[in-house]
């Protein structure tokens, strides 16, 4: 027994000393496969050349991924699914005005549950609030449909596990529609950064700043405010995955490198109650009420190779928006905000001019934004990125490819808003990253678009 | 004693379970002060009229401040020592261009005791390698003689206490040199951010990122490579202080707020081994060599008024200079890489344009800049930063006034080199920041430079 303990306080000492690297407060493990599930990298199903699609959620963003939709080939909107039927009808004449055949109606609070049940559907879209997110994608692949998940796919560690594990086990694609990942300077970057042109990646940044402070206030901007309840009970990174989506991209994260460990600091919260204060009085109960949010959340995380990532959040600060959109290598840089600017070896002194960075985007144009940006321009969605994102995800379908993002970059990407907020409660205390494809990370050569 | 060994258990339990605030593996504890030791808070001595100053090391660094200070007026150069005789001879001949009488030599490894002893020295500035700089001032001091000390002040924590109490015994001003808190922008957003323009200050980013890869490898450059060899046996941040100064003086540190503690993550070293084989070889000793820092330092402060503070640190990266200095508040943000730009309420969702920047600055110039702008920018010397900080300490010492940099700020913004490398060491194990103080972190209404 004396023994016993005296091993418990060596092995305590050895984790709190330090030795064991990283050293890691939340060791967060990963549960073992259960028996008939098997990995999804690289899932390919048979081509579905016309994808009927079903959409739930048709807020802010839903109602603008409908109208995408009347866009894209090979497509049928089958069906539309909202708490609102207002919102439904709204879908309904989005449709309607393009000539489109009317979609069928779910309207109320389980009304999803019989869409994804229906057995004319192939992929289930959801654009909900983020609680609804992974119950919602978990049943869609139990009834056998394809899922694509607005940001975050999952708000927990243990939900991030279900939505592998689920399309581990029905081996159905399960994509998060992180559209930042098609936006132009993303996409042409990420291009010369996998030609070899920062040289060896070292260190990148990415955020989500945006002063959100009047639409989550404001009822009605979302539906039963989500976004303000969420954010007053939770601090830490609730949305990292706008900046940290197209960073892992360029470092090949789950494709020959993997995310270890992070730690996470908040400051405290100011911005909400003193706009509260302003807004409603300084007795009023908005005013009174405790966010948990702090107002900027820094995030630094360490990767297998020994590269850093910088992930901030700050939806309540007066600033413009930001995403950072930076990357460091041995041979150059680049940031994508306040401007557009890259450096490269031998003159990484100075940014290029500007005319050398046009010239630079047009000779690494990607792929994608050759085949389809111009149109993606003109259908919009944030300038067009979330067309190509739809446009991608409906063309890998319709030819039997993988697709550009995998569930384990949606459970990569989303863990960050547990693992953030465990560290930032734990006064920084470094926290390991769940190692989702089991031990897989290191299969694939970089990342590849199917085509 | 089994009693002994279950409370041992918790205490070790309740540390890694976090439910201490902020966890902290690191306590760094404050010792307590000696006898006959007092704080040097608004320390004043008498004024000195005419101040003579003994310059030890003249190096890039050192040589430029002679021939800053033969600018100023009430100094007489009294002495000028380095290990090189031929440097001595060239900051003589500075002096004798401007017609100064000849000072004193010192030449060799200790005589710079020898100028320290002096009776008719009342200040020693130090520009020697980062190693002799906390020794040598403690020295100074034990002499009587007030220190200016170049950056960072120290490098470890017990260093950083050898200033303080040194100071507090000899009651002697400590000040280190940090420039970048006289910078133009710096000083005028400063005076913005005292005045409340950007509401309250809730997170801050410095940093010191400057591809020093040629000068550090190409002997002659830094006497005896002391850069490289602290570089090559050192990770975490070693030159903290540009980034950070700037940071604590809008942040009130140690007048109002304190630094609790901080993380710190550190990517792997890639660009040194890279830098050597293209230079001296793949076999060369070289790029053989290991290299304790890593490319890109992250590290992340949270403050007792529950602010963040972000520092970087990267000397081996091809991208261009930058120190980020950035402040987001309540009301209003700014940042000075990669240009000047601000941005405020009600429209903080864009920047201003560049005219109501500029308009800006000319409401809000700082009185240092007014009283000594334009003469500093003639003067050179980084654009003029430098000789505003060299007018300001006399400007002080003539006038027996308080300086604007005293040793707890030294010491606050030098403490970073052991307490980053601390953290790295440990995967990203939050540590404890001393207060240097000694609880007088909130006597002082603010940041107040005399005059
Ligand atoms: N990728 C991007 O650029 C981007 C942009 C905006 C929003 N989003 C994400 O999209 C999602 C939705 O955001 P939003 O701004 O559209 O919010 P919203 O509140 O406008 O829309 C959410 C919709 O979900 C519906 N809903 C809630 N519960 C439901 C249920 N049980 N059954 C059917 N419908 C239900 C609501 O009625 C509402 O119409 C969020 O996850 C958000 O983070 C992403
Ligand atoms: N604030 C700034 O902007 C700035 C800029 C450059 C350097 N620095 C700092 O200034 C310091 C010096 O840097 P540098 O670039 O001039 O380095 P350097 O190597 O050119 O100069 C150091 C000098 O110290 C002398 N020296 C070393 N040991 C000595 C001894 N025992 N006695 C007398 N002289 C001795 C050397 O001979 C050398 O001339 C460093 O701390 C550096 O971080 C600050």
């Amino acid at each position: 027994m004396k023994y016993r303990i005296n091993l418990l306080i060596l092995a305590l000492i050895l984790t709190v000393g330090g030795f064991a690297q990283p050293a890691g407060l939340f060791q967060n493990p990963e549960p073992p496969r259960e028996e008939g599930q098997r990995s999804v990298l690289q899932l390919a199903v048979d081509p579905i050349p016309t994808v009927r699609v079903g959409f739930i959620g048709l807020g802010n963003r839903g109602s603008g991924a409908v109208g995408r939709y009347t866009f894209i080939e090979g497509v049928e909107i089958k069906a539309l699914c909202d708490l609102d039927a207002d919102k439904v009808k709204r879908s309904q004449k989005t449709l309607a005005d393009k000539g489109l055949k009317p979609a069928d109606e779910y309207v109320g609070e389980d009304a999803w549950k019989e869409l994804c049940r229906r057995k004319d559907i192939d992929l289930v879209y959801i654009c909900t609030d983020w609680l609804h997110h992974t119950p919602m994608a978990v049943y869609a692949m139990q009834q056998g449909k394809h899922v694509a998940i607005e940001v975050p796919a999952a708000t927990t560690i243990e939900e991030c596990w279900q939505l592998v594990n689920t399309a581990e086990k029905t081996q159905r694609h399960c994509m998060m529609l992180e559209n930042t990942c098609y936006d132009f300077f993303e996409l042409n970057t990420l291009n010369m950064a996998q030609q070899g042109l920062f040289g060896n990646i070292v260190h990148g940044e990415g955020a989500y700043i945006h002063d959100l402070r009047s639409s989550n206030f404001q009822p009605g901007a979302y539906w039963d405010m989500w976004r303000l309840k969420f954010n007053t009970a939770h601090t830490g990174n609730p949305y990292p995955t706008h900046g940290l989506g197209p960073i892992c991209q360029v470092m090949n994260i789950h494709r020959g490198d993997k995310m270890n460990y992070l730690v996470s600091v908040s400051s405290d919260q100011f911005g909400m109650t003193e706009y509260a204060k302003n807004k409603f009085g300084e007795n009023s109960p908005q005013a009174k009420q405790e966010y948990k949010l702090g107002d900027m959340n820094t995030t630094i995380i360490k990767t297998e190779k020994g590269r850093t990532i910088m992930i901030q959040h700050d939806v309540t600060s007066p600033r413009p928006y930001s995403r950072l959109h930076t990357i460091s290598g041995t041979k150059g840089f680049f940031q994508k905000y306040p401007s557009e600017l890259i450096a490269l070896e031998p003159n990484a002194h100075g940014f290029l001019p500007k005319a050398k960075i046009d010239s630079l985007m047009s000779r690494y144009e990607h792929p994608f934004i050759k085949e389809i940006g111009e149109f993606a321009k003109k259908v919009g969605g944030h300038g067009g990125m979330d067309f190509i994102m739809d446009y991608r995800l409906i063309y890998c379908l319709r030819n039997g490819l993988p697709l550009d993002q995998d569930v384990y970059d949606a459970a990569e990407w989303s863990c960050l808003v547990e693992l953030s907020e465990q560290s930032v409660l734990n006064g920084g205390m470094p926290v390991k990253i769940p190692d989702f494809t089991r031990g897989d990370w290191n299969k694939l050569n970089g990342l590849k678009f199917a085509h």
